[in-house]
């Protein structure tokens, strides 16, 4: 049909790609022409994830050797640094480029090289790139071209935090943020930390006190309140596959209590698709956002009466990651953004 | 709109109820206009699995509250017992009833009588049922009335087998099933055997000797075989919320090869949406088809030359139960059979 | 041998029970005389706990059959209400008592009763009782009667926070404490919430707001500070079995420095054979404690020079439980500590 | 102490090596005086296993600067081939080499290059190599120099298999094994097939048709019953990290039922510490033997009167590998078998 674009995955070789290809399955309007894989050019993709043998999907190329002419969209599931490299060549030849690294969401270049101890290289096109947080940025995606989606402890940690923020809710000051991740938030690589026999049975914290993703909040916040942000992340690896929660406690403003929050979420987010506050009391469970686009969350009175607590979950793969990007499209094209994105929690 | 179907869920708090839920979310001609749970009827859908909360669905209610007339098929996804107690009833006023417990299962009241220690007390209707194994029953599913969906194990096991047996090239004696299943087969419910702390890290066999779904085989072994058989099956759990393996080493008729068992299988399922033979060497895994209605399976030579070995995989709540019922029902209305059921694997 | 101590263990029947068992086994000083089981007496030990079925323990009492005389300690592994209304009978006839429930822990009966929902009845009985944070009360436990053995969060909580607070080196308020926990510590009990199905895959915080835990934790903080103090607890349950991480973003004194910190528990837990206090940078893993009665903890500078993330991990059923439990009765009779519980963490 | 005996371990940066020192903490008459890891030469042992920091353990050497003369015994716990290069060296410089590696495990030099795929360079050691299954070795093991212990499916399929085939109760032809494993039989490397995400939420069989284990297995069947034999072995790896079952349909000679069986192994068995033979009905679990030296077995009578199923379950590390090479030095040296080796399951 000639209103159905064409997506190129660049990366599919990893869990973001594939993702990004399971959830292209029930799109009405964008179907995958083109897949690349770094190292696994020219086999086929029921090799590199069997659950993809029966699909009929191309194989996987050399990003040199698309022709990118034919391509309207290319989601980019890169590592930072390949990543840009990349998208700075394609830019030119499609109309679109999603990308899911972390190589155009941070709008200062210095801060970019201090954080992934690498010199960005197209700093005119940072400039350009909108930040693809989908819920705040429904107006300048319209029509974006470049598209940075955001890392997945950002999504976590801002969807909940933003409204608060903006309606001036809580202090800026003091954001401590303790995360918990499923394993596929570390890609797909051999890799004995990341072995099933180091990892099942146990639990442990990581990038602890320097997690690249605190920067990115940071950069948010600030654009959001004005005020100069220095968050706290601590994220924790835990023995399943998909999930994220983020457990944030805030310290409200004077005269304010928990229910103002859980207000200020529900209407910030009454018109969005994938946003649920749960009923008084409901705790947010990753399992039941597993697969999906949704971001359950909620807020809890603690202890004292001036602070509250604020949880958010979302599957780090999706909401996280591949869903928002195919959200984030459907938001440039002017489309409903719950296109190909629709399937409820996969649980149990 | 007036073509589309309207579906009750019976016993939509279990697990096989939320997965025709979550399956029917993307059927085009199939919609859910009723909800019932036997403990639970009065709350809404969102409170007995969160993750449908926002679908808007109907609230559960006792069965009897239904108003019948106004369905047109009924998933029941109960326990043996009360499934034909309600079936009996529901059965005049709809269409189609697609039965996912074992009570019209079995042919034979008797054997049904041995094997779960109740009396069947609808014998007249038992002999209405379609088996639905519905690779295998497409004719007899066409405007099927009611339909007994098959087990979990005797789906993974006789999909691979009746080809080879159909096509005489194993021997029907000495058919040993080994099998590896997933917890939710065993259902949802409080039980201090089921728990998590009871189950994580380690496995076990269970059903030794005197699993329920071994006299469903042998029914249909000897149906398409028409020699009496008694299969041997060793099922065991092990801690993963879905899949199933079979695992059977069989003998080999005089002349016969294994390459010859996967051409009988390639034949068989050449034309079927859901079943792969995998490329040759190539081992069948659960996590490529798992939440989806897809079956994998191989032909393995075994270490002597008049014995392979035969693998198959299936996610025991999708094809193994719910996926194969929306097939079945698809199949009876004479749709397309991958409507509402062409999600790919879902990995990682 | 005369100076081996006979030990009966109440509540055999569940985890922290069990536990004991295992630990007793290799016990020099100290051997199980009598096992009870509240719903299970008159069953073998082999029959509640299969792996311990070659040991040769005495079978499962009611403890009212019991002879109390021939006991020199029990381990009371019972639910909190239960606990105090045994321990009350069994008190005169044993030298000591060792209460891992919740019923000595708060020294205060109207705080017990606010918290737990129900009326102390021995309040002249708890205050007898010795908390048994080991590292902390050596010398009140020498002799003592009574033991209450801390919770499992106040525990991981309090062994790298008191040296913090007692050195002053951080802040009293604005203790936020965000917790993993494994399953089982809520026990050993048929409950649709706790069963494989509804846990693995998935993560979620629980008791938000509200843990029991938390004013025992206030309790011990103001004991070594003097000064009221009301912390924030949040736990998550997540998909393993043992292992508990406590992470708290603490506030540093003006002039203090995150290494400060890191010499104060160094300093404090110099002579502790069960806490280890890793190299700078090294993240302590609840696996590397596993089944062992060890506390590894560090400190992290956070992201802000006045902040830094305090990380400790335990074995919930073990020093939080179980082993602290032994520890503390070793402490009581003056021996070495390490009685009993030398193992290393159970990895991989 | 004069007559504690001095212990290498070769190879202690691997899952088995750890395991050898995580027994050897509790073994009266052993004590660990050096260590070697190949690659991590020069690494405390405490970077390489955070569980052993504080147990004051030798650094990791290259076995080359090994004072081999102050050693009585190196646990080789090597990759096959390696192993072999290695032992033959050292073997002139100590009392006893406990091999945990294939390679001296068959007997004949060529059987092991069809099946390992390498020549085997010292076929005149490989006869003077005492093959250390334990509870049928007990008379070949006094005083062995060089001990090969067995591999860990032919562990847990011949111990319940022999009995039954030396009191002649079964067929020796079909002999068809199906059995399940953790993932720490695979060893510890990085690796993309062995990392969480691939393997969490699945299983699979591997080696199908052709695992190394099962000539291996064929030997000693030949050894006892003196017929040639192929046993057919399929492994299943699923999301546990340690536990081994084995799950035997077997051919009863005529006359006998699965009674038989059962009487047969608990006469085998009666003196043995570790093996236990179930009660009638009872399931074997792998949980229940975790960590633990111990072998539970039963067996069942399957649904024809002329078969019947023969189940076993190890801890794959412990009686299948590192415990049983510790059983078989304290038999070497005349000692209680039991020696460091009486802790029960770890469960839960």
């Amino acid at each position: 049909m000639a209103n159905i674009k064409k997506a190129a995955v660049l990366g599919a070789s990893g869990y973001t790609g594939v993702e990004v290809i399971r959830l292209l399955q029930h799109h009405p309007k964008l179907e995958i022409a083109a897949l690349t894989g770094h190292s696994r050019a020219g086999e086929r993709a029921g090799d590199v994830f069997a659950n993809t043998a029966h699909l009929g999907l191309p194989d996987l190329q050399d990003w040199k050797d698309i022709s990118w002419s034919d391509i309207d969209v290319a989601f980019a599931c890169l590592p930072h640094g390949a990543s840009q490299e990349t998208i700075v060549e394609i830019l030119p030849h499609v109309d679109t480029v999603v990308d899911l690294s972390a190589d155009f969401r941070l709008r200062d270049p210095d801060l970019y090289e201090n954080v992934y101890g690498r010199t960005h290289n197209f700093p005119e096109i940072l400039e350009t790139a909108v930040y693809g947080l989908s819920e705040w940025a429904r107006e300048p995606l319209a029509n974006a071209k470049l598209i940075a989606c955001p890392g997945c402890f950002p999504t976590c940690t801002l969807l909940p935090l933003l409204p608060l923020l903006k309606d001036d809710l809580i202090e800026t000051s003091s954001l401590a943020v303790s995360a918990i991740t499923g394993v596929t938030g570390a890609g797909r690589k051999a890799s004995l930390g990341l072995s099933f026999t180091e990892l099942a049975e146990g639990a442990h914290a990581y990038g602890v006190g320097n997690h690249r993703h605190a920067p990115e909040i940071d950069q948010i916040v600030e654009r959001v309140t004005g005020q100069k942000t220095t968050v706290s992340l601590t994220p924790h690896l835990v023995p399943m596959n998909r999930g994220m929660i983020t457990t944030t406690v805030v310290s409200l403003k004077k005269g304010r209590g928990y229910n103002d929050l859980r207000e200020s979420l529900k209407a910030a987010y009454q018109n969005s698709k994938f946003v649920t506050v749960l009923s008084e009391g409901e705790v947010p469970q990753t399992r039941h956002v597993r697969g999906s686009n949704r971001c359950h969350m909620n807020v809890f009175q603690d202890r004292t009466a001036d602070t509250a607590i604020v949880i958010a979950v979302i599957d780090n793969l999706t909401k996280g990651s591949s869903g928002q990007a195919i959200q984030n499209y459907n938001l440039s094209q002017g489309w409903d953004e719950n296109l190909g994105l629709d399937m409820i929690g996969f649980f149990p």
